[in-house]
C-alpha cells in the first residue's frame, strides 16, 4: 500500500484545536487499514512568525512541494496587527498559494439539511442549496506588482496595488469551472466588473472563447460582480458553478458560506495543475472559515470544516473515494444523532465541544 | 423664492421611466409654492451614445457643472455589450463622479416594515434595518493608471487595473463617515483588506488617525471586507454607518440593499466637497438598482427609488427639508394603502405600474 505524505499546517487561532481532531481521523484511518500515511507537520501564519520571523520557513516551503497534499487549519489574528505587511500571518498562507501554483480554489457552499434553520436565509430559498465557487487564486490584485505605499509630499502616503491578469490565467480557471460543471448542473455564471476594470473585459471575453471553442454544452452566463453579490442573497439556488477572480472570488465565497448557514461546516481545495511528469496535482485544503481569534482556546471550534477537508484530501488527492464517503457519511450521521457544536446549536440538540465532536465522528466510523 | 438648478439625466434601461414619476413630482412641488425649479435635461449612458457615440457630451458636461442638483436615472444595459470601452454606457456615469468629484457615495439600507416580508432574511434579522454606506466614488481601482489591455505573445493578452488610494482621500471619506455617524448610532465600521492589499494598509491607518485625532466619541470597528460581507448576511443590523473603498463599497453595498428587499425604494447621493466661494456642494442623486434592461419599457418599474433620491436633492442640496419629509411621508402613506408595484407585491396588496404608482405619490401629497 502506498504511503500519502501529508503535510499538516496547523497554524492561528482555531487552527491547531481543529487539526488536532484531523490526527485523530488520520490515525484511525491508518489503523483500519484504509491507507498510510506519512504526516509532517509544521508553522504557518503567526506561530511561524513568533517563532521565526516569517509566516512560512523554506523548510516548510520545502516540506510543502514535497507533500501530496497540505492541510491548513488557518492564518491571522489582532495579536499580529502591526506586523510589517511582508511577514504577516497572511504572507505564509499567499506563499503556499503562489509557490505551489493552486490556482484553483475550489470552495462548496452546500447547505446541510439539518441545518437549514441556521441560516439568516428563509427555509426554502437555502434548504438543498449546493453552489461551488471556482476562484482564481494565484493572480489578480493578490499579487500584481507594483504594490506599494510611497510618502508624497505634506506627510501624504500614496498606496498602490495592482491588479493583472494574463489571459491563460483565466483560460485554466475557466476550463476548471466548466468541467466541473459538467460533474454537477451543467451550468457556469462568470463574474467580474467588466463595466469598470480592463481585466473584467479580458476575463468576460477569455471565459466566453473557452466556452465557444470546448464547451458549447455548459450554459454560461455573466453577472457583473455587484449583481452576483445581490442574486446570491436574493436566490441562491439559482447557481450552480460560479467562476470569479481572486479579490471577488474571496468577498463572494464569504457570503455564499454563509448564506448556507453551515460556515463552520465547509471544506475548501486549492488546486494546481496535473505535473507532466509525476501525473500529480498540487493540493491545499482548508476550511471555508478563519482562525476566529475570538473562540480559540476555549475548545468549543467547529472541527467539522477542517475534517471535511481531509475528507476532500482522500477523494482528490489520494484516489480515496471510499474512505472519503465514510467519513462524510460519518459527519453527517453525528449531526442526524443531534450532536452540534455551539456555532450550530439549537434548541433541544446536544451541545459539545471540538473535541467530543472529533471523537463523535470517530465512533461513528 | 430661489430658483433650484436641477438637471435631469435619465439614462437607459428604465431611467427614463422612473424620471418621467420624478417630473410630475417636481412640477407639483413647483405648482403648489414648495419651491421654483428650472429643469434642464439630458442625455446620458447608452442613449447619449446612440445619439452622439459617447456616454456623455461636454455640452451635457457643462450643464452638470452648472445645476444645483443632478438626478439620474440609471446606465448601461446588455445592448451595449460590445461597445468600446472608452465609451460604453458607464463611463458617462463615471466621468459625471469624477470631473464633479463626487467623492462620497452614500448609501442608505433601510428596511421598510411593510416589505420586511419581502426580504430573503428572516423578518427579525431585517426588521428596523438601517444601514448607511459611505462608499469612496472617485478613486481606487475605478480611476486608478494603468488601465490596460495589451497584447503579449502567442494570441494572449495581459490586462491589468490599478487601484491607488492617497491619504487625503481617505480622509475626506472618513470624516464623511464619522460625520454622519455622529447624527446616527455613533458607530462606524470601516472595511477593506489591509491583510492582502497596500492600499487596504493605508485605508485602515489614515481611518484609525482621523478617528484618533478628531472623532475619539465614535465607536470605530475594522472588518475585513470578506468578512464584512459575512456578517451583513448573518446579522446586518449590528451595523450603523459603514466606510469603505468605490470597489468593496460597489458589491457590499448591493449586499446591503438586497438584504433589505426594498431594492427598488432605495435612493443614493454622490456629493462633492463643499466649494469654498459658493459655498455649494456638488451633488448627483440616484436609485441604488440599476438599468434593468429585462423589464424596461414595460411600465412596471418601481419609481420609487427614483422619487426618493429626490427627496434626497430637496433635503441635501435645496435646504427644503420640510418638503422632503412631505414628499417621504408620501411614499409611506401609498405603502400604507397597499399599493405595490410588482417587484414589491406580494397577496393581498394593490398591484400597479410605474405611472400609477407616481400618480398615487401625488395623490398622498
Ligand atoms: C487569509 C486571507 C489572506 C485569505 C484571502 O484573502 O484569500 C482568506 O480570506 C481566504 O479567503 O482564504
Ligand atoms: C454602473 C456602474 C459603473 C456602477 C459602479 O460600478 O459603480 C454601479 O454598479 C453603481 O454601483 O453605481
Amino acid at each position: 500500500m502506498a504511503t500519502h505524505k501529508l503535510l499538516l499546517l496547523p497554524g492561528d487561532g482555531i487552527g491547531p484545536e481543529v487539526m488536532a481532531e484531523v490526527k485523530k481521523v488520520v490515525g484511525w484511518l491508518d489503523s483500519h487499514g484504509f491507507a498510510s500515511f506519512s504526516i509532517e507537520e509544521d508553522l504557518v501564519g503567526g506561530a511561524a512568525y513568533d517563532e521565526y520571523g516569517v509566516p512560512i520557513t523554506d523548510e516548510a516551503m520545502a516540506r510543502a512541494f514535497n507533500a501530496d497534499a497540505i492541510l491548513l487549519g488557518a492564518v491571522g489574528g489582532t495579536k499580529w496587527a502591526n506586523v510589517a505587511f511582508e511577514v504577516r500571518p497572511e504572507a505564509g498562507l499567499l506563499r503556499l498559494r503562489k509557490d505551489l501554483q493552486l490556482f484553483a480554489n475550489l470552495r462548496p457552499a452546500m447547505c446541510y439539511p439539518a441545518l437549514a434553520d441556521a441560516s439568516s436565509l428563509k427555509r426554502d430559498l437555502v434548504e438543498g442549496l449546493d453552489v461551488l465557487i471556482v476562484r482564481e487564486l494565484t493572480g489578480g490584485v493578490y499579487f500584481g506588482e507594483p504594490k506599494t505605499i510611497t510618502d508624497i509630499a505634506d506627510g501624504q502616503k500614496r498606496a498602490v496595488d495592482t491588479q493583472v491578469y494574463e489571459s491563460y490565467e483565466i483560460e485554466r480557471i475557466a476550463r476548471v469551472a466548466f468541467e466541473l460543471a459538467r460533474t454537477r448542473s451543467n451550468r457556469v455564471v462568470s463574474t467580474e466588473k467588466h463595466n469598470v476594470m480592463k481585466t473584467g473585459v479580458l476575463w468576460k471575453q477569455v471565459v466566453s472563447e473557452v466556452h465557444g471553442s470546448e464547451y458549447g454544452d455548459v450554459a454560461l452566463e455573466h453577472q457583473l460582480a455587484d449583481s452576483c453579490g445581490m442574486q446570491l442573497v436574493r436566490n441562491p439556488k439559482q447557481f450552480d458553478v460560479i467562476v470569479t477572480d481572486n479579490l471577488f472570488g474571496d468577498i463572494l465565497s464569504d457570503v455564499a458560506a454563509m448564506l448556507t448557514g453551515s460556515l463552520g461546516m465547509l471544506p475548501s481545495a486549492s488546486l494546481g495543475g496535473v505535473e507532466e511528469i509525476s501525473g500529480r496535482r498540487r493540493a491545499l485544503y482548508e476550511p471555508v472559515h478563519g482562525a476566529a481569534p475570538d473562540i480559540a482556546g476555549k475548545g468549543i471550534a467547529n472541527p467539522i470544516a477542517m475534517i471535511g477537508s481531509l475528507a476532500m484530501a482522500l477523494r482528490y488527492s489520494f484516489g480515496l473515494g471510499e474512505a472519503a464517503d465514510k467519513l462524510e457519511a460519518a459527519i453527517s450521521g453525528v449531526l442526524a444523532d443531534g450532536y452540534r457544536t455551539a456555532d450550530i446549536y439549537s434548541d433541544g440538540m446536544k451541545k459539545i465541544g471540538t473535541s467530543e465532536m472529533g471523537d463523535a465522528i470517530l465512533a461513528e466510523l
